[in-house]
């Protein structure tokens, strides 16, 4: 009598449901390649049996480097299918940043989209020859289809929604990769609280802006699916097709961080959408400017908040009807707030240096904390940093905000460390390792600067060695030959650092001259 | 390290979230008296340190009747905050049965609204005078106040998600009270389903039409509360205080069997809704004439189906958009469809009586089995009953249907046992054994026949004793004695029962005349 009233929680159900319910309606749309709902299930557990017939066992973790494509959205249900574990990297990062997560995880196979072919030949040699390589390609003939081919269907059964379904890779404040552990429970319930909250239905049109590799699309592979919509993927970020999609193919929803959003509407393509447009974005507050404009452009903007630790957005401004009787400028400053827990959501505190809530002023700051069903099991083979993050079962976002009256949050200040540049994050430490590796260098500190495009940016502070030289331009090249390009510093100044009378340095005054003049030290 | 990814599923943490989040919106609205959330959050709480008070332990049951009132949306969530179980009875039924009831439930508690302290006083009576009592009165002066003002406020954890939540009586195919219990995992998932569906938000206001001792208001109770929306009470069904609402009170939702909307939408006071209404139906196929007056009232339906077993609706019409483009009688028909299983749902199966899937070929019948989250662990202290009901983990329904092409399943026949009416089930074994014990009658058979009214009615078929006599209208009163007054025929007729060479009664026989030129036995 245990089986009636038990059905482990994974998303994989959703793909499922999907393929009985949705059959015949176009799951994915990937350049001239669709597939229906049904066919993505049986392409789902093709790739399970073919990852099985490769020799991948329960546990086994999968790497996949790729644009958003029918390859990644089938890899988020053919992987945890095969009981394997789902590592979706970022291919912005360097080689060398890639070949430390494919061995921190362990992953032994890699699957790529041929785009990027050269990038994962790369990291097979960097990781010592012994990853083993499927190849997909956008012509549809390739190694990956061969597999899929070739593959009895196959479903795992999920014993312990607890289980491991995903390792999500962010490098954090010690510049050590650090594996953020998804499980099938987390997921499925993130998943019907995405597509609840932005109002996903049989009819929607998912456009693929948001990299499917962030915090595994922040579930929306599994969310728009459980919905039954469509995924149209995107392979690159240009304005002018995303206007085209949305002009041609009755796109409803998007996900995207401001600065994104800020090229979108500035583009000479940009004109009111079609049909009513749900934006969901996070990353930094849309500004009052954004909302403007994006109201203009048929769009509702749903403001949301999280982190790779969180399954992406446990927290969600949400919109009190009440507040359309509020003046725009007010109603702009209600929708910059970070807000409130999703409905699945556990607790979300602001919390002062001893760990006691900070009074709901809008004025105490204090750091962020989460609990609940969207927090990670763990970082992954690392009991120490999981130990620090969640010291008493509630995670530390290293987020600094304050709580306004009615409990809606507003973050107020990053963790110093943490600076987030066009929807990437970019930690200080990583950057100020690679600089400092540069032999001309005797002392840095990197610190996120205001940047109209992308939000923030790095900004390196250098100290030269006694006698030593160096341009702006070399440092910034040391750096891009060692990590992703995003994380090189928009500007080095050299100089002298500011430092207190112990010989710590002061980020806080290189960062007050930065900020000067803005109420919050975030974009 | 389990805590920050583990928070047991209650339906309860709803009302904490909306508490935070939604503090100042009207929560419920029951005639002159509203609270707010954070009140009902509050009374909720102190509800159930009242019944702790009161001695009620964890695992206790905790009996309420009452119309739909805060009364009764408090105990939703006060009763399972105390650690105790919720016993929603139906009001419509006898205070016999009311008693068996509370006696087969072990319920030591009843919380009743006065306007049926005559009913509660009896059932107290009936059950032997130790049933404890609490009193609530709309105006605000009563018992259930006093242990409310005077209570702490208490929650107790839930440290199994799968424990008993609450247990909804149904009499089943034997006669005999059945206690279906439902856990709180279950309860949480289908109210979400329920809010995703049915499109809840933060702005909506759901009319309480359907009766919330019905499968716990189908789960709405926590649905509405998940999306922050606004309980509106309906004590008692009437048209014009309905149309009343839906004109002045800004009604988004509200559910009701096609019975009840051919009510509304036949009387006077009906027009077009101000705001579109989204109105969930079950019980019965909604009908293309119903179809048709409800769109001219700007209203959507939305076709759904479940039993008392699977949390209410397990099973939605989910509406392809692709199907707006067919002509009307054949969207008719595939709204009157019952569908396929809701997001959250297991599996859906049409088995035939070996226990293999009929072809879906809309032709073949077989009985409609269920499994998943929303089904429940069994019956209360009766584990023969539970064991053939889910005799392999699929909980049998014991009605037949057909799949068609696409996987939708269509209701063709209800088991022979039961009757639909009005929204309430009525089964045709208590309904023989009330008559049977009228002295006169020899052999009875009850079946459903169709009517305009309320959908189905049971008829019965009498033979009297030798020399004795009797008039239909003294075996009805005999019924009504005995059994809620819905329950009683609409109709006897006398006069030998067709029979098997075997012996036995021909209830197919009966029915194929009552049924006759219809292509559905259900209506």
């Amino acid at each position: 009598m245990d089986q009636p009233s038990f059905a482990p929680l994974t998303p994989t159900a959703f793909l499922a449901r999907a393929a009985h319910v949705h059959s015949e309606r176009t799951a994915v749309v990937d350049g001239d390649r669709r597939f229906s709902y049904s066919e993505l299930w049986t392409r789902a557990r093709r790739l399970a049996g073919g990852l099985r017939s490769l020799g991948v066992q329960p546990g086994d973790r999968v790497a996949v480097l790729s644009p958003n494509s029918h390859l990644l959205l089938e890899a988020h249900f053919g992987v945890p299918l095969a009981g394997a574990v789902l590592v979706a990297m970022n291919l912005r990062l360097h080689p060398q940043e890639l070949a430390e997560i494919v061995t921190h995880s362990g992953s032994g196979l890699l699957l790529y989209d041929s785009s990027l072919a050269e990038c994962a030949v790369e990291v097979a040699k960097l990781t010592g020859g012994t990853l083993r390589l499927v190849e997909s390609a956008a012509s549809g003939d390739s190694g990956y289809e061969s597999l899929l081919g070739s593959a009895p269907e196959f479903a795992a059964p999920v014993d312990d929604e607890r289980s491991l379904l995903s390792i999500n890779y962010t490098s954090g404040t010690t510049g050590r990769p650090k594996g953020v552990m998804y499980h099938h429970r987390g997921a499925y319930l993130q998943a019907l609280a995405m597509a609840f909250h932005t109002g996903l239905q049989p009819g929607s049109v998912f456009l693929w802006t948001l990299p499917m590799f962030h915090c595994n699309g922040w579930c929306f592979p599994w969310a728009v699916t459980a919905a039954g919509g469509t995924h149209l993927c995107l392979r690159t970020l240009d304005a002018a097709v995303v206007w085209g999609h949305i002009e041609h193919d009755k796109v409803t929803h998007f996900n995207a961080a401001p600065t994104v959003l800020t090229m979108l509407s500035d583009h000479p393509a940009a004109r009111p959408a079609p049909n009513r447009l749900t934006i969901a974005t996070g990353g930094s507050p849309p500004s009052p400017t954004l909302l403007g404009k994006m109201a203009e452009l048929n769009a509702r903007l749903i403001h949301l908040y999280g982190l790779t630790e969180t399954f992406g957005p446990a927290v969600i401004c949400e919109w009190q009807p009440e507040w359309d009787l509020l003046p725009a400028d007010e109603q702009h400053k209600r929708k910059a707030r970070q807000g409130v827990g999703n409905v699945i959501s556990g607790g979300l505190r602001v919390i002062d240096a001893g760990g006691y809530d900070v009074p709901a002023d809008g004025v105490t700051l204090g750091e962020v904390a989460i609990c609940g069903n969207n927090v990670m099991t763990g970082y992954f083979a690392d009991p120490e940093a999981t130990a620090v993050a969640c010291p008493d079962g509630w995670f530390r976002t290293g987020d600094l905000g304050v709580l306004h009256p009615g409990g809606y949050l507003e973050l107020r200040d990053r963790t110093k460390d943490l600076i987030v540049s066009g929807g990437e994050n970019v930690y200080t430490i990583e950057v100020e390792q690679a600089i400092a590796s540069h032999p001309a260098v005797s002392e840095v500190a990197v610190i996120g600067v205001p940047d109209d495009r992308w939000g923030e940016r790095p900004a390196a502070y250098v100290t030269l060695r006694e006698g030593a030289s160096a341009e702006p331009a070399e440092i910034i090249d040391h750096v891009r030959q060692r990590l992703a390009g995003f994380k090189a510093p928009a500007r080095v100044e050299f100089g002298p650092l500011p430092k207190t009378s112990t010989g710590k340095i002061q980020k806080s005054v290189l960062r007050q001259a930065a900020w000067e003049g803005r109420e919050r030290q975030i974009n």
